[in-house]
């Protein structure tokens, strides 16, 4: 490895923050890890991690300053107690979940202040973190990403530039992550379902993994028919569908679960339906989900 | 093909019972439809569909009669309709999305009536019946499916029996699909966010499939905490992931996107943190579920 030529800070030791410093040490490369809880540092001294004295230490022995902290919010904060001089002359990579417009604001604030700020999105759960399959989304000042590219993929050898648009990785992190916490949510209630009628969340799983084998599939008629504008049901049809959704609703109540998910998925193809779609694909429902929230 | 020694009605041709049909005939079974608009019945009569002056013939004609109507209030109308005579010598197979408690009182109300009934859940899309890949769930009469086995496979090779009890293939059927339509929405209000900030939703297609990829092992995760009854957070916890979900909403408002389903997600998080279990994982969220949905 010729990582070691390079030197970087890890500020922020939550799981995902922990992951990357040990991917770097790893590799070689010399790492400085700051925490508020001074624990955590200490934890990754045994790795060969230099624990800061204090976050200007942490900053001044580092040509890429990695944050991994809860919000923009917690970053800036982090920020601005970052000496004028030692502001330049180094990379800060921001890796913290936002929204568009916030990683925008974040951007031209970091901008006015000296720093030259990267920003990035994890989309891997932290134990894939240093593996072929840890992908970080970055997006705004490519040549930032190609300069220290070597530093970058030790973490995440699947670090991907999106775009100049500061937001971009923020829209597409937040996009994913609906499809993952839905989906995630989703087996939950199912498995509510299933264990209050005597099975085992592990006997469902299987069946659960049978509905995820359709779906990649199934997104790109979405995805077709979204771009398309239009929404063809001679396959599916949201009348139909409708029917089964009133049966996971009726399901969930005989389970005794929360019924706020299946109201929700009945509701949006009830909407489709009252509105004369029943003869539609579930494609539809983008429709319903553009028109906003309802006013109850 | 030895299919042709046997005879099958289908009865309720929408996309799904058309599908049935049209492999019923490519296989060589002698099969009778009846739809209630004649038309859907006389479309298949070109690929050789005998199609039924009236449900009584098409009933008399058939070894196998499958029905594929919207639900079990419409099936248990048409059992009504069948002479008590024509009702022996033969199996119906239901295949009607329902509830768990409503499969096991349409078996119960069927048997009293002379029926021989087997209830199926399909749960695949209609253009896969027919191919290997087609899976229909059964449960209840087992000796009904060892029977029929030959004709059933004819639509879906993965004709799966779950157990005695009636009620088994409706609990897997909503379970399943549950999976299924909240992930087919996630990926539509996604694709409403990502299409709102200037992409498409075709663009955004590899990007939601990179989060499908992780859902497996994720899901695998889920069902041994949910078992086990313990939620550790070591490698992801709620207090980081309800900040990114907060960041979803806030991109949906951004949007101007239909915000229940961010909210939703949310909510669940941030009733486990308020609880106390903000380092716990995900996996907590189910007992969130089984408290049953709040009062507001």
């Amino acid at each position: 490895m010729t990582s070691s030529v390079y030197s970087a800070a890890v500020v922020g030791l939550g799981p995902m923050g922990a992951a990357i410093a040990r991917a770097f040490l790893g590799a070689g490369v010399d790492t400085t890890v700051w925490n508020r809880t001074r624990a955590k540092a200490e934890a990754l001294a045994a790795r060969g991690a230099r624990v800061a004295a204090d976050l200007p230490a942490a900053v001044g022995q580092a040509d890429v300053v990695v944050t991994v902290l809860r919000d923009h919010a917690a970053t800036r904060r982090f920020l601005e107690t970052v000496p004028s001089d030692l502001r330049a002359g180094r990379a800060f990579v921001v890796l913290a979940s936002a929204t568009p417009a916030e990683a925008r604001r974040t951007q031209e604030w970091a901008t006015e202040r000296g720093f030259a700020l990267l920003q990035g999105a994890i989309m891997v759960p932290e134990p894939l973190i240093g593996t072929d399959d840890a992908l970080v989304l970055y997006s705004g000042e490519q040549r930032l990403l190609d300069r220290w590219r070597p530093v970058l993929e030790v973490a995440a050898p699947r670090s991907v530039f999106l775009g100049p648009d500061p937001g971009s990785a923020a829209l597409h992190d937040t996009a994913m992550a609906q499809v993952f916490f839905a989906a995630m949510t989703a087996f939950l209630h199912s498995a509510a379902m299933a264990t209050a009628q005597g099975l085992t969340a592990t006997e469902f799983l299987p069946w659960a993994r049978e509905s995820l084998a359709l779906l990649p599939d199934a997104f790109a008629q979405l995805a077709a028919d979204v771009d398309a504008g239009t929404y063809d049901g001679a396959e599916d049809n949201l009348l139909m569908e409708l029917s089964g959704l009133e049966h996971i609703h009726a399901t969930s109540v005989e389970a005794g679960v929360d019924l706020r998910l299946p109201a929700l998925l009945r509701d949006l193809a009830r909407r489709a339906v009252d509105a004369g779609h029943g003869a539609d694909s579930w494609s539809r429902v983008v429709e319903v989900l553009r028109a906003g929230s309802p006013t109850v």
